[in-house]
């Protein structure tokens, strides 16, 4: 059995690797190729904590099979532990036998990060120049990453409700992602982030909109990352009514969880057929991706097993090639 | 995290442990302290395999969270692989943090040589000094195991229907188990191996029954280890209709799963209330158990994740505390 930490898998496997096995991982969702069984949740009431169980299935090109452990305890934290601490399992899907243990956690960073990359190469103007990202909590790092991997971009602004953090953050990023060679600007208003941008990313809990929808810029490319509950609502209604094209990781977990995508919905403000599908259909061509420089497009994500287990199995299958890792005997 | 392998968890845990962990799983059980899910079953058919994941939850005086990673690929049996390997994960319920892996095979083994030998140890005579033993698969060896632990017997027939692996097992037995002193035989017929034997175990797969029922003699105990689908029938219905208490691990599962329990009922042969309760709640003073030396006692196991966790549980105790196992970063 091989264990990858959070070192071994950023050692060899890049973000754009993992925006390429993102996309196969819906490519391959949309062709029908995955079994993903609804996921298990255990409450632990005497800790005030829940473990949830996804498994998932893919077979194709990459066959991965394995199962991501999460566990939400919010009192963590004050004990100095990670509040939402997540290991994957890896299966050989030839032989059922568990292969691989990796760093959970850093897992989910990743592949969250690289399925907006996804999302943002597939449906924002090749010609993006400025971004701008709400949100600069623990899961902000990878989605700028993504950003600036997916578009030559000439700067990003970066806002959050708390000033200091975000800007300590530009500051980290700035030296985390020099060699992209992008100004990251700290702003105070939501206003002044999305002026001219062509792509905007919001990676909050938000309740309210953290932008204003009739202010997004025509041919701008908006993604939706953080709202992961029917209350959470980051993207305005204005957007998404404004958009053109509104696709989504996968439209079962997107219409059951994403307050900023059901809420229009049900107000009826946009009709169910303004939700055209699956970023994996646009790959395979069966949906419309973008079609003209002025016609606004959303993509929303909240996630799915099929993502966690082929990204991991192409991370391990890397880190075999490469001999990383630690070789366990059990 | 720790990694054990089998050598660690058997240089820690003695099957005498095993049987009092699962007489406390029992018991917690029949307390409603766990929460098992149904367990997750994910077809894996371009390689003929499946992929089970059984999570748990016990709460109590063991406070136990894992899950148990249990694959079915019968060609692996060709590739010279175990056919149904199996892995434990246990986080800390405290933290929701993954903190051991275990070998799950091994586990499943121990555990469930360890519930036939609570089900023995609380329903059998406490003079039995006779016992047969039906079945030598790769579970046969913990159910003789716990069967010398909580009874001084004085000799264990043996039977299979392969006569060389019976007595090649019969052979590395009495060298295994010498500290026991007590002999065992191979015998030829299941009426041999029943004659005046005050304990019964059968552990095969058998569609008929694998002794006769109306020689079983008064005041013995049965054990039903093998039977796990409603066409397997190792018990036959003779002996259920005799027996005065028949005691199952949990009757959700045995009722859902063993043919020789459903059967008779099935076929009007006993009554629901033929069939008493759970071993947990015979531990716990709800239902009884032997009351006479001339009953005839039956317990039924199909096996629960519950076992699992609180057996895991109490040999990651034990192994922190002696530093055994393998300290990986994760």
């Amino acid at each position: 059995m091989i264990v990858l930490t959070k070192e071994d898998m950023e050692a060899v496997f890049s973000m754009k690797e993992a925006i390429e096995a993102d996309k196969e991982a819906l490519r391959l969702f949309s062709q029908g190729k995955s079994t993903v069984p609804l996921r298990t949740n255990i409450p632990v009431p005497e800790y005030n904590g829940q473990s949830l169980y996804m498994p998932a299935y893919v077979a194709g090109e990459t066959s991965a099979l394995g199962v991501k452990i999460v566990s939400s305890y919010p009192g963590n934290i004050e004990k100095g532990l990670p509040s939402i601490p997540a290991t994957m399992v890896m299966l050989n899907a030839e032989t059922g036998i568990v292969e691989a243990i990796l760093d959970g956690t850093y897992l989910t960073q990743l592949r969250t990060g690289a399925v907006q990359g996804a999302g943002t190469d597939v449906l924002a103007r090749q010609d993006a120049k400025i971004a701008a990202l709400f949100g600069t909590g623990g899961q902000a790092v990878s989605q700028l990453e993504a950003m600036l991997t997916v578009r030559s971009l000439d700067e990003v602004r970066v806002m959050d409700i708390d000033k200091t953090r975000c800007e300590q953050f530009v500051a980290e990023m700035t030296e985390k992602f020099k060699q992209f060679d992008t100004k990251l600007i700290a702003v105070e208003t939501a206003e002044e982030a999305i002026k001219d941008a062509d792509i905007i990313t919001s990676v909050t809990t938000s309740k309210r909109p953290t932008f204003p929808g009739e202010s997004v810029k025509a041919g701008a490319h908006i993604n939706g990352v953080g709202a992961y509950t029917p209350e959470m609502h980051e993207l305005p209604s204005e957007v998404i009514i404004r958009a053109s094209k509104v696709i989504f990781d996968t439209t079962e977990g997107v219409l059951a969880e994403a307050g900023d995508i059901i809420t229009p919905l049900e107000e009826g403000l946009v009709e169910r057929s303004h939700y055209q599908g699956d970023l994996g259909e646009v790959l395979l061509g069966k949906v419309k991706g973008r079609e003209t420089e002025e016609e606004i497009t959303v993509f929303k994500t909240v996630g799915t097993a099929v993502l966690d287990v082929v990204t991991a199995e192409k991370i391990l299958s890397k880190a075999k090639a490469l001999g990383v890792g630690t070789e366990i005997k059990l």
